[in-house]
């Protein structure tokens, strides 16, 4: 069986908080003096997700209206076998992997695109705000919003709005008003661009100018694509349809891949599995794979930071690289955040998960090579997975072991072709490593 | 429901072929003297296609590696109800599409491709030659050839190698080598830019210049894309699935919509049911769209034309607008050739399709609204689909029938999103309609 599908029956009724799970109780957003702010949170999201932020409950229900247009974009997403690339790589591993480019706006983005925009739309607001790196979770937001009939602002990082000229132009067919942060948009935009007007942006600076407009305005609300712990729950939908199609065909996997940026991608499709590793039920594996020129996992400290550049958001305990870091322009822009998920973070920190790092030159290498064995074009971001499914499938063939390797496949490259043709004409580096 | 799947057993297992039941024989290739022309064909086919091109036999079986790629790259696609753009238009009618989108190099394309280079393969060929308009074709047919461990070469029409510049890059990215047509790799190419160096280019001129190679080289094959009756047969698992798919929720399409290029995405979708309606067993109204600027079906003559701009090829008895016609620069490269599929070139003359054209601009419209309301968003091709879809369910909005309407969603436009750019800056028809 090369697919493993289930039915629009089958999209989860409930989102799993792992909240219910840690080891140990998630630090509370704090700010500069160190006590605890959530207070002005509320100024700029939705009762329903701050409501999820903090919530204990091991299960939530998924809003009917939300479930129905997760079955209308197509959930449940199959998971396919990857006999091509086995076969290329003469492993005896099984390596599975779930499809979340098949959402029409190419990547897991919209699992939680949806659910924002729902709840904000019950709270009466017209318009939300957000950043975008890649441009995964920008289109996402658009489309959500369009189908909520609601407005969306993206402030897109300045590199990937120069690299990927057409993630524009899809976000502008789902009315998604698009800007090249840093902007002369918002006075924090204002002030980098005096500092450097070719400042080439980041995540946190984008955050920072999307946060200022739902400060600013009452009918406005602030999105976020990863990092908050509500963001990681709405993406447990993946876990939960892989839980019922590895029970199709009666396998667990032995090692669960992601990339990471902001840990979104990666808690979605493994917290339904790592719960039973924290019931002590599981030996599965879970790795991360992250940029080595963004190695917040990998090199970053555990600590307080803000989420943003500017520091309007409270500060995180979370792996971080300082909110001040600038990653080099790598085409992975989805994972050039210097913070982490907190619960990601805490994860990590207990040793419940495998941080690992990759270089562009070598990702994109086994991104190619998937492509050409499975047929599906990776996002820059998912080839930092392919690379660790590879690594394991590679082990197996030493060992003669028969894993069973599960990767996350976050999202297709059709927008990130200028990555490709840059590896293809080997002018990969100089465009950052 | 809103998506109608099956699993991969339920990939056919046979191919239907329509020469079996169409109303009269197809008229047989000629050479320029009206003489029967078929012996130099097999020059540049595969032993395989070129039986299946002239068989009688109502099914053929599909070879196992061939079902199984079909099944490796996600076949069967699955059906979905548009029930988003049903709301936006406040029909009674269910409008279906079947997402030939989903495959992973984005269209239908892949269908032929793989069967095509299956054959070849088989007779020792080591290389194939190819067309391509849009780039869906080249891109099917390079993962193809990559898949069968072949080399692949397009000539990729001008106007489009400029308008989609990322196409390029997808298909290096399976190995195919690219030429922009008209070329100076060949000698037609040579003849015709020293005759206008500034030429956009047609498919015409593309397919001389892939058979120039093929009729040159003995271990070079030539692949087409479409028009052939081997290509509408591989189709046909579209339009078997979609049986399937329709039994299961036990209804019966009344409308049946695709747009047509050479006529292979509408005939992989319809001819199963076409079937029905030969036999006199349906009241199904069949509906193709092309570009008012390549009016083949609605304004051509049926009359024996070539089917390359140069006359390497025979002499096909098909509506065409002469083997010289050089169609307007519309962003729907696909939907840009002179002639058309000799069969549906048959049931049009014959009453059983109902031809229509759409401008550049009203397409674009449709294929944005669509986008807006189901997520997806179409490629240029197959937004004319989309106008009469629209079209038919306006109709039934004022008359209060509750039609069963299936267009078949032939691609996406991710890679088309130039066209978008400007329809949005009202920049569209400066460049053809």
């Amino acid at each position: 069986m090369y697919k493993i599908e289930l039915s629009s029956d089958d999209v989860p009724k409930k989102w799993y908080n792992i909240n219910s799970d840690l080891p140990s109780e998630i630090p509370m957003p704090q700010n500069s003096e160190g006590k605890q702010q959530i207070e002005n949170l509320s100024k700029v999201f939705s009762k329903g997700v701050l409501e999820q932020e903090f919530s204990q409950e091991r299960y939530i229900a998924i809003p009917k209206p939300v479930r129905e247009i997760y079955q209308r974009m197509g959930r449940p997403s199959p998971l396919f076998r990857a006999k091509g690339l086995e076969e290329k790589l003469n492993t005896p591993a099984k390596i599975y992997y779930k499809r979340e480019d098949l959402s029409p706006t190419g990547s897991h983005k919209l699992n939680s695109a949806i659910a924002q925009a729902y709840y904000a739309k019950k709270d009466g607001i017209e318009r939300l705000t957000t950043e975008t790196g890649a441009g995964q979770w920008g289109t996402a937001l658009s489309l959500a919003c369009s189908l909520m009939d609601m407005d969306c602002t993206i402030y897109m990082v300045k590199v990937s709005y120069d690299q990927k000229p057409f993630r524009k132009v899809i976000m502008e067919v789902y009315d998604g008003k698009v800007h090249a942060s840093p902007s002369e948009n918002t006075e924090y935009g204002k002030k980098v661009l005096s500092e450097n007007p070719n400042h080439p942006g980041s995540l946190g600076i984008a955050i920072s100018e999307a946060m200022e407009e739902a400060i600013e305005y009452d009918n406005v609300y602030y999105s976020l694509g990863s990092v908050l712990n509500h963001v990681m729950m709405h993406q447990t939908v993946i876990g939960l349809e892989l839980k019922k199609q590895f029970e199709m065909i009666e396998k667990e996997p032995d090692v669960m891949i992601a990339c990471v940026g902001g840990g979104s991608n990666f808690s979605g499709a493994m917290f339904p599995f790592m719960k039973d590793k924290l019931k002590g039920n599981s030996d599965c594996q879970f790795i991360t794979v992250e940029p080595s020129s963004c190695p917040t996992l990998t090199k970053g400290n555990y600590e307080y930071d803000f989420g943003d550049a500017n520091g309007f958001t409270p500060m995180l305990k979370m792996f971080t690289l300082g909110h001040d870091f600038i990653a080099p322009s790598v085409h992975a822009g989805g994972l050039r955040y210097h913070g982490m998920s907190p619960q990601v973070s805490l994860l990590s920190k207990e040793g419940y998960i495998e941080p690992r790092s990759a270089s562009q030159e070598e990702v994109f290498k086994c991104g190619v090579l998937f492509a050409k064995s499975e047929g599906v074009l990776p996002a820059p971001e998912t080839t930092h997975a392919i690379k660790a499914a590879i690594d394991e499938a590679l082990k197996c063939k030493e060992t003669g072991e028969e894993k069973t390797i599960m990767m996350n496949f976050s999202g297709h490259g059709l927008l990130d072709l200028k990555g490709y043709e840059n590896f293809i004409s080997g002018d990969l580096l100089s465009t950052g490593d």
